[in-house]
């Protein structure tokens, strides 16, 4: 199933996700694209193209089934698939990911924390020890580590995402602000804190 | 100026700016959208559909004036307003938050932190000394506080929200994974940041 689906499609899945397992979680069996949306402030044309997008899941006049969505859209985004990810710099903001309690909630789990700076490697953060870099190979092996999370500064960044890559990964999560070179095998997605807030920004120009 | 420009549309404009920057000290005068885009991995019809949004730039055949582009990519984001930043919540989040040199260098700068708990207040984050959360007004006025950004726990986001409101911010940037209820005249942007990391579940699972 390799389709063109927009990458905002594809971002509001997870924010479906959620709020299906809320209406689960409330013991609501069938819901309307148009309560979906009152939760969401997304528009209920929008959530019936963007699921459409995927199949026929709904019914028209009666809704979705909470349960049969939520499960199709686990699916679609592999969340049932436990992923394991390696935080690779542990400064503040790999320090703050390793204690983000979203991802677990989503099946994602930090189980390695990786560093060059000799004061930080034997630390613990949240429970894990973290590692010296030059490990990284040996430690994607034994931990069974799917995503690398890549938390260095800029100009560290190219390096690490060639490690990660020689050492395995099936996907990158780069929060360094700088393009990354990784084989297009390499799933690899550039998170930009400041993007949210440069939107903000504009709205608040607008005003 | 308010029309209805999608969110996707907005979520790129800072990239074009900060690429433009980099062409401006790269000392090149004129780009086209095809050379753009190679930077960016963006179609260049894309661009061109984004930047006809809010006027006509660039001069057909010949590209866009990187400096003015630039300029103007800055205004209509507001970025040249200089935005200051109250962080509530200085967890590992909120910290990581204060450390963020992306927000420097397109203008924000954070001004002020609080937080509830006693034992920190008073400790020192970047240069900037934690006040506890009560003081919130009195900082938000004498520290010309604009926006406030959420990072306590999802349970208490909504009562900060309320007191942000009251203490005069004009915006609102929320961490915390909880819908909340602001005023219609403030605007609000919800940062969530499994929803990259499930995207990445899902083109992994595409392979």
């Amino acid at each position: 199933m390799k389709k063109m689906i927009s990458q905002a499609t594809i971002d509001r899945l997870p924010l479906y996700f959620r709020t299906l397992r809320l209406f689960e979680d409330e013991k609501i069996p069938i819901i309307s694209s148009d309560e979906l949306g009152r939760r969401l402030d997304i528009t209920p044309e929008q959530i019936r193209k963007d699921l459409a997008t995927f199949g026929q899941f709904g019914r028209k006049g009666i809704g979705y089934d909470v349960h049969d969505l939520k499960e199709k859209l686990a699916n679609i985004l592999g969340l049932h698939k436990h992923w394991r990810l390696a935080i690779v710099g542990v400064g503040h903001l790999g320090g703050a990911l390793a204690n983000y309690v979203n991802f677990a909630s989503l099946g994602f789990s930090v189980v390695a924390l990786l560093d060059i700076n000799k004061k930080v490697v034997g630390t613990q953060v949240n429970g894990i020890k973290v590692a010296d870099v030059t490990r990284l190979n040996e430690i994607v092996a034994k931990d069974e580590v799917d995503i690398g999370v890549i938390t260095v500064p800029a100009q560290e960044a190219q390096g690490v995402a060639d490690l990660l890559v020689a050492s395995g990964v099936k996907g990158i999560w780069n929060f360094a602000p700088t393009k990354l070179n990784v084989p297009a095998t390499i799933p690899l997605i550039n998170e930009d804190l400041s993007i949210g807030l440069s939107a903000l920004s504009y709205y608040m120009t607008q005003e």
